[in-house]
């Protein structure tokens, strides 16, 4: 594995229940995949501080980057700064520049910073702020751990902020090829290519259409000869079936 | 707690790799809400045999109920049944009756069961068979792991095999209020009146709507008069704001 890897905590209670369809994961994979950088796994938890410490502890320990998002806001429910806090043993308070970015927002905006709002700029020691365009109160970085908001427009306007800092792998690139064959048909050849083109991953995904069965298989890897090569032959057999 | 638990395990490279959107969370999120079993944790892994192993051990242990989508095809990267028979021990091979299942099947369709076919009768010793009434090839209950597949209208028709065997706790009922108010502007009352209800559930989900700000608060809970008098408790310090 010569990728960094990463991976995914999403928190909040409104995904588990079913209320919100979450739509951070599937962003966050495209923007990683196209960076270099594989997502190998996704943890979903709910607002719940010993399942957000043990799920940040365990993803920051076995890889190279761990993006949250959820429970930043001002509300009752939004504990992740302070989980995060937990997790690395930091302290955690309002922090003087996570203030100022506020106070100077909602006297813009004509609003008030009140004690809710200042929640927003709790901050845990040693993180570095992540800028927010959309609605100013940051996220941070704190060790290998990324934490952003859970809006979607937020959330990928934090991403833009970090992804270009990071150092990815090369993009992996795909190929795909649509089969009018079930599974079934084509397992046997397909795990032989697979066998014998081990440096890509070589993935297989079914779909009916109008009561046929046929597959889509996905070539993935970053060496473009290796890919093309594979693609030559998969469409060789496939031909043959 | 009284209510049994859930969770959940998406096994797929395509999820992570941002090909696919995963639709089958959404989906039971959902439904064991609605059947009085709250999902509390979910995690997505790849296509590999030591992530998917790791990750069962751990959700079979802490919830009272596990279910998998994904990885119990024909191809060579299908390996979830594999991986679930190692997670418990067991002996795994192709079973008579998951193998009688897929024989009729075929032989009604006139297609062949070759040697992929029937790697979906690969089925631990001990395990349950799920009913597949979309395309036959059974999923598998064993100790607390309910192993299904990842095409949404199979893992659906198979959550439907499911859950009517599961013992439920009474189902969450939810309300909630739209509040044309900022997250800031009612967190400190919202947080006061979640002490007080602390049997509810009480989320706050922000929106901006034609530049406002707004906030969707969600009560949930298992008893109608809680449930109403702290709506009508929200209802009151909403409108005074």
């Amino acid at each position: 594995m010569t990728h960094p890897t990463a991976a995914m905590l999403v928190i909040g209670d409104e995904i588990l229940s079913g209320r919100t369809r979450d739509a951070n994961m599937h962003y966050l994979a495209g923007q990683l995949t196209a960076k270099g950088i594989p997502l190998k796994e996704v943890r979903v938890v709910s607002d719940d501080a010993p399942a957000i410490i043990d799920a940040v502890r365990a993803l920051s320990a076995r890889y190279a980057h761990v993006f949250t998002s959820g429970g930043i806001g001002p509300t009752h429910d939004d504990i992740t700064a302070d989980c995060i806090a937990a997790a690395f043993d930091r302290h955690i308070d309002v922090r003087a520049d996570a203030r100022q970015l506020l106070a100077d927002f909602y006297r813009e905006t004509g609003r008030e910073l009140n004690d809710a709002r200042l929640r927003m700029a709790r901050i845990p020691d040693d993180a570095v702020l992540i800028d927010n365009p959309v609605s100013v109160a940051p996220g941070f970085q704190l060790e290998n751990v990324y934490v952003m908001a859970g809006v979607p427009s937020v959330f990928q306007a934090m991403v833009a902020s970090v992804l270009p800092q990071l150092t990815g792998g090369q993009p992996l690139i795909s190929e795909s090829l649509r089969i009018l064959k079930g599974e079934g048909d084509i397992a046997a050849p397909l795990g032989e290519l697979a066998a014998r083109y081990d440096d890509l991953q070589i993935g297989s995904y079914p779909f009916q259409q109008d009561g046929r069965y046929g597959t889509n298989i996905v070539l993935r890897g970053t060496d473009p000869e290796r890919l093309n090569a594979a693609l030559a032959e998969l469409k060789t057999f496939a031909g043959d079936l």
